[in-house]
């Protein structure tokens, strides 16, 4: 902040206060203006056009204040950027931060209130927040409602889920603005399925201009604030920002000195563009863990999936449906016979991690608890401390131990944080006593404190309290059911990964995830963070699968090893079957030899709810790893290898869909393909209606 | 459950079913309706005359199941209890349990809902409970309304404060049911003062026909359920089941095998009865604490009052008012230098309580965060680990041990019981560090989780948490701002005392209590357990009282020595300032002599609003101790000694008001006399108006 530069107002007319500020590349602009009535206000330019028209800022309190006019500009500044930095973990190994920011102090009339808004501006994008400082006029105050608005300049395409502060658990819908009504969303197979408003969205939005211009909406570093959804008002496609709810009529307690997270705005008219975009990251602060040595991005396979496949196995021991914690004792319960987490199955799963060299192995069902944990709002369900007689934590700790697998903690909280918050330092005692490293966390249910909502204040400060919780005791996390991640893993990056969308696991037992699902996901809800998608089921029709239901994972065997590249985590299951995996070996060795830590991210091609095509250099190697996917149509995707080093030659593995392959017809056929490349190679694969490639890169030496 | 008798059914009429159960000596008697609709009811007699009319019964579900009609009876079954047992501490040592049981198995045509009615009718009053089996048509249900009501037969006297769930903390109101508007009710210096209805009470509420029977209408063994209020019926004299609220439209989240509370209607017609009654505690559970040896009855000084008048201390160390309790250092605050909880003031307390033989010493405002405590609804307050900088906690710790005496822990929560819930493993390890075995607990403001209140169902559980995790770990609590008990302290008597009413405090501050008040407690709050009242305070008027306003004490000294034998704790605080006991030390000897464990309680005679008379004899000794107390009236005392050994003299010490003592004129005049008695002697005491007395009678040798 001592770079200060104070820049000249422009006034535009008598009655309009008005500065710019642009981007380095000047290709983005941001004007931001104040009426003569002293609302404050912001409009966006993409290369000299208007992309966001003058939109309202500011909030609704409610002590009566309305901090959405009546300002006076007491001073701006403006300061230049332009830094670098190493992530522990990423999808590069190192990111520049270029951006110029104008910060606008302002004050109010009437109620003396202080609040600064401040812009950034980058060559993709722009993030601005609100700050208060403190002062004795607003030490204190309580949001119901925030002003932000995000004026379209048209009725464009967008892809989008239902708003919903207890799920993201919805398959995307594309539509223009003014074809989005929620009430038409399938909420099948989501716990708290709930349409806020038929016009209500969730964050982050993806938008397509008619003139090809991609606009993502969203927000980075959400932490202390409610989550943004959008209200849609699909009449002047104008977006405004809907706080997450809470138990109350106040959507957010502040206390000075406080910031809002940023809203953000990324632009481009190339959509690879917005999934290389770090201005999401850039945005957040820097990391705050500081010995980082224990985090360590790894693969997992899980006693998991038999859980989700038709009729195989259960989280619970026995079949018994009124259940209290306290009064029950699990070793008198007559087993049900199905139990996946018994110390036979566990051991299977560790000796297939051994042979594979897969990191991890995620027990689900290990603790008592299961038999009635779902669907009554109950607070006392788990107490993360206690196995089910069938599981030897001891035996099965040191037989991981013995085999240099890491086993992977589970907790379940079934949405009663109350009741995870209690027993947090007894959980974690029990994880460190018996070496686990990594947890996770999931909140399936409505919240309790009842009231809250998955995606409001008070949540989003729990999921903060127990990440840095687990940071202090060394353990990574990865957490289901929680709310969108915002890019927060800069701060801390013991949050490997999140779920807070619809993961492969819905194409078990639902509808599923239709082809396109994971060309959306990237630009919508991985924009935030990675995400814990589970790919890699190799037996893609369940067993229950007959023509005409849906039980079948929509896709082919070659484009769930290309979500190992195209769906970034620093944390990948192979999620299907030790068994199923043996069937298919040859395929599986994709999986054996993908990384999860990158070097260097190329998005070759990109367009949402189409096509997705990534090149990636493993960390610390010259090994690259491609993923292509396509949505229901099949295509062919050509590419040049030119991001190779011009002085080497490579042996690249092709895993490709069959000839004959059909995400419907024909999911598991594909090919596998050697051949040697060079950067000035080019590659041409066909891809199946659903279908997907994968390959791999390897110098030889 | 073994001596069950099935007793015969009378019809009453073609329309209806009804069965009786007596008490033991037959003065009171229940009798159960079932309407031919399936309508449960039941209404009281005493003496052959009916005190409650019939009264319906019964809950409404959310899911649409009213369990108040509907029903047919399955079976009933009878039993007979006459037992005896010991409170690990208590007015008397041995209580015996003398009733008789109705159980009446219901099941509801519609759901085929299964529900128990239970009553146990004792010679002083009836409770009856709601009992729930497990079955699948309602494993799990959810109470949005009881349906219990209390007709009763006329316009009687009431005494009670507004139905506020959210505090007790009123002074009463004295009027016939008609007159019942809480509209009009005294709301200053209570933080979370709400009026819920004008026609809303608080439970219990102590009742009085023309023709003189008492009744008071209350529960016991409140668990897992929200308190009680009550809904007045002004027209009809109805009072109906409300149950406090939460942060949903759901009151009270119930799994099978579940019971309410006891509902319970004491009756007599001498009041002396209803403050003799053991039938609350009699409907507790028995003792769960296997090992009671830390419970331990005391006397206490704390640095307290110190805080509560006018310019003397302060709970917080420096003066600022916005502070976050991560992100502040507390040794860099300007210290205000009226920090109370300094450790030489703490010392002085220390060597006071040696000096006189009592056995703790309370200190507030150990820890840092009262800068900013209340108002805000803020969450993280207190951490209660972290003493301010000019508290020596390890040298106070030893400095109390080598005088023998007990540093009491307080841990204001600010009403932020999930800050406690997460914080509670820590600061109890604090505790036990430090030598702590008892602690006071504190929820001052509104209640977070938010939309919860402080009688409501999740802070109850919350409640018994806490009690149970500080018995499992050997400490003795004082809990304020809690509910009001209803006779747990049977269960866990590591629950020493309650506030949960308006406590001695409120005279230091505010129009005060009126002195009545401590004439009407007996028969309302402390009903359900006892009072941490804080009596003792000598310096009666504040040093900012000014004929005309109310800053002082509505009492006189020797009043003040009363309340140790009519209020019954067996925590009694000795709240004053120590120099101002060293002024009056003659008059301090009856606090240093009072006991706060009995053998025997006699309640020589009583009437609510108006005068208590008792006499205790202390626990293992032939020591009795008597305390007399009036309202604004003077009133001259007379009684026989006669529950004196008849074989032993006696000497008498007689701490009574001046002959010129009057609560506001002359509140600081009292005289102390001493006399030799037998059980044929007879006491002849004025009280003057506001005024009071107590004696100590020990044996001579």
């Amino acid at each position: 902040m001592k770079n200060l530069l104070i820049t000249a107002l422009l006034f535009i007319s008598a009655s309009l206060w008005a500065q710019s500020v642009t981007s380095p590349s000047g290709r983005i602009q941001v004007d931001f203006h104040l009426s003569d009535e002293g609302n404050p206000s912001y409009s966006v330019l993409f290369d000299n056009k208007e992309v966001i028209k003058p939109s309202p800022m500011g909030f609704r309190l409610k002590q009566g204040i309305d901090l959405t006019y009546g300002f006076k500009i007491i001073e701006t500044k403006t300061r230049s950027v332009s830094e670098t930095w190493e992530p522990v973990w990423g999808e590069v190994k190192e990111i520049t931060d270029n951006h110029n920011e104008l910060r606008i102090h302002l004050q109010q009339y009437a109620s003396d209130s202080k609040m600064d808004i401040v812009f950034r501006v980058f060559d993709d994008g722009v993030g601005f927040r609100y700050e208060f400082e403190p002062n004795q006029k607003l030490a204190y105050f309580q949001v119901t409602d925030e002003a932000t608005s995000f004026c379209l300049t048209g009725d464009h395409k967008a892809f989008w889920i239902p708003g919903n502060d207890d799920s993201n658990e919805y398959y995307y819908s594309t539509t223009k603005i003014s074809g989005i009504d929620t009430r038409l969303c399938d909420g099948k197979g989501i716990g708290t399925h709930k349409i806020i408003d038929k016009h209500c969205i969730q964050s982050p939005v993806m938008l397509k201009t008619d003139d090809n211009i991609y606009i993502n909406i969203f927000e980075a570093a959400l932490s202390d604030y409610p989550a943004m959804l959008l209200d849609v008002n699909v009449n002047n496609y104008t977006l405004k920002a809907h706080l997450a709810g809470s138990a109350t009529d106040v959507k957010a307690f502040m206390q000075t000195p406080c910031k809002t997270p940023w809203r953000t705005i990324l632009i481009s008219d190339n959509a690879a563009d917005i999934l290389a975009s770090k201005t999401i990251l850039n945005l957040n602060e820097p990391c705050k863990i500081e010995n980082t040595d224990f985090i360590k991005p790894q693969k997992m396979v899980g006693v998991w999936w038999e859980m989700h496949v038709p009729n195989k196995s259960s989280w619970n021991y026995a079949d018994k449906f009124n259940i209290k914690l306290a009064d029950t004792d699990w070793t008198t319960l007559t087993p049900n016979g199905r139990h996946g987490a018994n110390t036979a199955n566990v051991k299977r799963y560790i000796d297939f991690a051994a042979e594979n060299g897969i990191d991890g192995v995620l027990v689900e069902g290990w603790n008592v608890g299961w038999e009635d944990w779902a669907g009554n709002w109950k607070e006392e369900v788990f107490d993360f401390v206690t196995p089910y007689p069938d599981f030897n934590v001891e035996e099965l700790s040191s037989y991981a131990k013995s085999k240099g697998v890491n086993l992977i903690m589970h907790h379940e909280t079934s949405a009663s944080a109350t009741n995870y918050e209690r027993r947090l330092d007894s959980a974690i005692g029990f994880m460190k006593k018996h070496g686990y490293n990594s947890v996770k966390t999931g909140y399936v249910g409505w919240i309790i404190p009842r009231g809250e909502t998955h995606d409001g204040q008070w949540m989003v400060q729990h999921y903060e309290r127990v990440i840095k919780k687990m940071a202090e005791n060394g353990i990574m996390i990865d957490e289901h059911e929680s709310v969108r991640p915002t890019g927060q893993h800069r701060t801390y990056p013991n949050l490997m990964a999140c779920e807070a969308a619809r993961g492969n696991e819905y194409n078990a037992w639902s509808i599923g995830n239709p082809p396109e699902h994971e060309t959306i996901l990237p630009f919508t809800r991985l924009m935030g963070g990675p995400m814990d998608y589970t790919p890699g089921i190799f037996k893609i029709k369940m067993a229950n699968y007959q023509a005409g239901n849906t039980c079948q994972v929509h896709s082919t065997i070659a484009k769930q090893l290309a979500l190992y590249v195209t769906m970034y985590s620093p944390l990948q299951m192979a999620a299907d079957l030790p068994e199923n995996y043996n069937l298919y070996k040859d395929a599986f060795q994709f999986i054996k030899d993908v990384a999860v830590d990158w070097d260097t991210t190329k998005i070759i091609e990109a367009e949402p709810g189409d096509y997705i095509t990534i090149a990636r250099k493993a960390k610390g190697t010259e090994n690259w790893f491609i993923g292509a996917i396509t949505d229901e149509n099949k295509r062919t995707v050509e590419f040049y290898l030119d991001f190779l080093d011009p002085d080497k030659t490579y042996l690249a593995t092709i895993y490709a869909d069959g000839k004959d392959a059909d995400w419907i017809t024909n999911p598991e056929s594909y090919s596998i393909s050697t051949k040697k490349v060079t950067s000035g190679s080019k590659l041409k694969i066909k891809l199946a209606a659903g279908g997907g490639c994968a390959v791999s890169i390897y110098p030889i030496k």
